[in-house]
């Protein structure tokens, strides 16, 4: 197809699949005449996760290129990738974490049996989301800690487990790149509207423990 | 105490602290001589609060000036307030979400029983995955929604009644601004480190039962 056709059937405007061609988001179409070129269905579907990234995921043009650069490897296996994907996508630290904060992200990891690779980004996330809440001396979290963990374990569990059942290797690095953005968005949108929910079932038994009908 | 010992002890530098004061993000202190002021442990706390928001949550200014004037707020019931803190959380979106996908979004929560604001945001959050989803035809994630509602279901319900626990109204709010941001963090956090840690346990099962020991 031509880039008009392929830009109706992504809803991507046609100077934007211009931008990603330029940025190495999207391999060159098959030239076809000055100026032409030839697009298939694996451009479509390589510019709707491009743009599944990009829109919903909130990644960088930047990491989406290390992303699609990742996905067109041949040979890697399922962790190397769930690596490259989770330092892309991850927010950008600006600074290193304080120590003694890394030190009990490690220790609480290692507490809960996970193997994990020590230089993971995901450790520093932990590490600055553990000092600010004992700076805040939020205690009522960091007693909850198990509780994030357990629940975080079965999501990934399940996520690991519908990635493993997929045939063959396309299809799971696809799963494993739109797994761990797209998922990450649902989970959270999930979370608030549970959040909304749980709130008003909460206290309304709470008013009905207090004031019995009579 | 001064602000130069607001600063030494929130490790946020004077020239920041008085950007927050010009922004609105922090009281003024009171006035104890010309340019000089004083400054208190309600002020440490709630610097500690910006800093948290703003650097560990990525909230930006504007926002985190939104969840600090409800802080301000008397009277707020808890509903209003996770209300006030998620919109002004939320990623900034840049257009509608989708009609159809809206809808779909709608359509799964109320199929929950979920009881949620049928003008927040989280509704559009959940509709643009679920449209990318759609387009991707990863019906893999669609089928594991359930999954998803599930566990975020059950964090929700540990948050609220971790927040409920609280016996008075200020920690009952700081709670629910510190919970909703840090905890995504730390729930985001936890998740990718579990998902090595899946990956690694799940591959050696699978090899182990396709390579029986003999």
């Amino acid at each position: 197809m031509r880039i008009g056709e392929l830009s109706r059937r992504s809803g991507v405007a046609v100077p934007t699949i211009k931008y990603y061609l330029r940025e190495g988001l999207l391999a060159p179409g098959a030239p076809t005449a000055a100026n032409q070129a030839d697009y298939d269905e694996e451009h479509l579907r390589r510019l709707r996760l491009v743009r599944a990234l990009v829109d919903v995921g909130g990644v960088s043009v930047a990491a989406t290129r290390e992303v699609v650069e990742a996905l067109s490897g041949t040979g890697l296996d399922l962790i190397t990738l769930f690596g490259i994907v989770h330092e892309a996508v991850m927010p950008r630290r600006r600074t290193e974490a304080d120590t003694a904060a890394r030190a009990r992200a490690e220790e609480f990891v290692a507490g809960r049996g996970w193997h994990v690779h020590p230089e993971s980004s995901s450790l520093d996330l932990l590490a600055d989301a553990l000092a600010a809440l004992e700076a805040l001396e939020v205690t009522t979290m960091l007693d909850n800690l198990d509780t994030y963990a357990t629940l975080a374990q079965e999501l990934a569990a399940a996520e690991v487990g519908s990635v493993l059942g997929k045939p063959d290797d396309a299809q799971r690095l696809e799963l494993v790149v739109l797994g761990t953005v797209l998922g990450e968005r649902l989970f959270s949108a999930l979370r608030l509207l549970a959040h909304q929910h749980e709130s008003a079932v909460q206290l309304a038994q709470g008013r009905r423990a207090t004031n019995p009908v009579s």
